[in-house]
């Protein structure tokens, strides 16, 4: 039990037990469409983070209630609504190793299925008493939405600025993962300084969260990371690492890579040459730095909270977030 | 201004413009695609039947603030974004006389912009400081998901019975309804009585007005409608006229009606005897017989109430449910 990553899972298992649990209990639609398609997301090996953080974040501020558990299962509902949304609006083909929910079931159900999941969440939301709660969820729902038809506008645009991606992954990851955290101190009925310092971790955690994930999209390999590397390029997404890189190559790098990166159909060998020339020119490293930098904000936020197990626990998500593999 | 529909309409001008300009103010995304989509759907004719009649459901029950067309807003923007989503999954192509969004900004521009509107929703409900209109707007927007999954499955499917199809009805478009009246009372603290009475009345209205919509698309023509005339039958969707008919058919028309709906590219003259046979076999009086029974119920459901302006202008609705011509 010497490896974190080990200490760390056996110290949430119980919590994860029952959120999955809850996740089960709570997906109760009448057509058995919805709950094959919803299931299909839903129990396809997710890390609930999410609803983790949200009753990580409950405990830290002495939520003394039973429905933590429920609660947070709103946090992954509208989750899996927004990947079944956008896997569509993407054109993915692959998540979590299995075909997407729309390549399955169609694009309609995806979008009706997403639709009930959102409201599903906020049905949950709502038993939480707190109006406060439902305002969170409304504006990160918005938020999101928002996130993913700026990132849809500026699809395949190698203009893309470093703002705008920062814009863009808090819209679209940072918002959702920040109100978890946040609803975790509402439900406890938190100083306002815990909510804020909470709201600030989660925020800065999924900025972290989300530049790992696009790293790994130039440094995992298909079997890891359960869909396609390079699978964001193919989708005209341009993540930090390649803004960074294309920014301070000269002329020629740079026509090298606009080159690769217009052509969707790019070969192995062209993948391979691109990530070089991002390496190069420091795009991996810039975006680590970034991360870290976030990884350091969000545990920092943390210090307004004696110590204790949960806080060690949050303290080690802040840096699994940018250290994971998958 | 003895023709009742004008009366009507004068009576509920100054509503319909303060509607109006609420549903403007309120609609605030930070992109202006978002608004330009959003737009197009919103501003183009809508009757602004949901909130019109959440405000005065609030009126009949005495509400006294002055944020009722503020909240009212919460119920065009359910209908705009479930419009949105509903025809992206019916495969529509003319609302209102004009191209539908999906056809104008794509399919995954109409999916998240129905997500963002469903999602201000819920931000005006929470403006209402109370949990149970979010309750509400939640319930109801699970239904109509799963009443719209349901109409998917069944799609094209000559087996489709009076109760599925009531029940889908109810789901989809009786529900928002009924939810915008129950709310008009809920924002004006009224006895649990009113509320019921006006659920009641919301939920037969609703149904009636599906059912005179069904209607339409057999009896008005394009150009009144602003949609293709069997517009319905070429989605493959069967409604109460068809259904009634083909169960009280004999089996050579039975045939004849099958080979008709079972063709999606019916022509003209096929469209026409399809017609002749659901009005032979009863179908557009049994429809309209069935929602004048629904029409009955929801001017019974208001006797609880006092006399009033206000009470005569909801028994006005009632009876125009039916007798509309678009």
């Amino acid at each position: 039990m010497s490896d974190p990553k080990e200490k760390f899972l056996a110290l949430v298992a119980d919590d994860l037990a029952e959120i999955e649990k809850a996740l089960k209990e709570n997906l109760t639609p009448y057509l058995d469409l919805v709950y094959e398609t919803a299931s299909h997301l839903l129990f396809s090996g997710g890390k609930r983070f999410r609803p983790l953080l949200m009753v990580l974040s409950a405990r830290l501020c002495g939520y003394s209630g039973d429905s933590d558990k429920l609660f947070s299962t709103a946090f992954e509902y509208i989750h899996a609504a927004t990947l079944l949304h956008d896997d569509l609006v993407d054109g993915a083909e692959i998540r979590r190793g299995k075909p997407v929910a729309h390549a399955i079931w169609g694009g309609p159900t995806a979008v009706l299925v997403g639709d009930f999941l959102l409201a599903r969440a906020l049905t949950i939301g709502a038993k939480t008493g707190r109006l406060k709660v439902i305002e969170v969820l409304a504006e990160v729902t918005e938020y999101m939405a928002q996130g993913e038809i700026h990132q849809l506008m500026r699809k395949g645009q190698l203009t893309l600025t470093e703002a705008e991606y920062m814009d863009v992954i808090q819209r679209k990851t940072a918002v959702l993962i920040q109100g978890a955290c946040r609803v975790g101190a509402i439900i406890s009925d938190a100083p306002e300084a815990e909510e804020s310092a909470l709201a600030d971790y989660g925020m800065h955690i999924g900025m972290a969260f989300q530049m790992a994930d696009d790293l790994l999209d130039y440094t995992s390999d298909t079997r890891v990371l359960g869909k396609a590397v390079g699978a964001d390029l193919k989708e005209g997404k341009l993540t930090l690492p390649v803004i960074y890189a294309l920014e301070n190559a000269d002329s020629h790098d740079r026509a090298t890579m606009e080159n690769i990166i217009q052509n969707r159909e790019f070969s192995q060998h062209d993948f391979e040459k691109l990530v070089d020339l991002i390496k190069t020119y420091g795009g991996m490293d810039y975006t680590r730095a970034k991360a870290s930098a976030h990884i350091d904000k969000a545990r920092k936020a943390l210090d307004i909270f004696e110590p204790s197990t949960t806080r060690d626990i949050l303290l080690y998500v802040a840096d699994y977030a940018l250290s994971r593999k998958t």
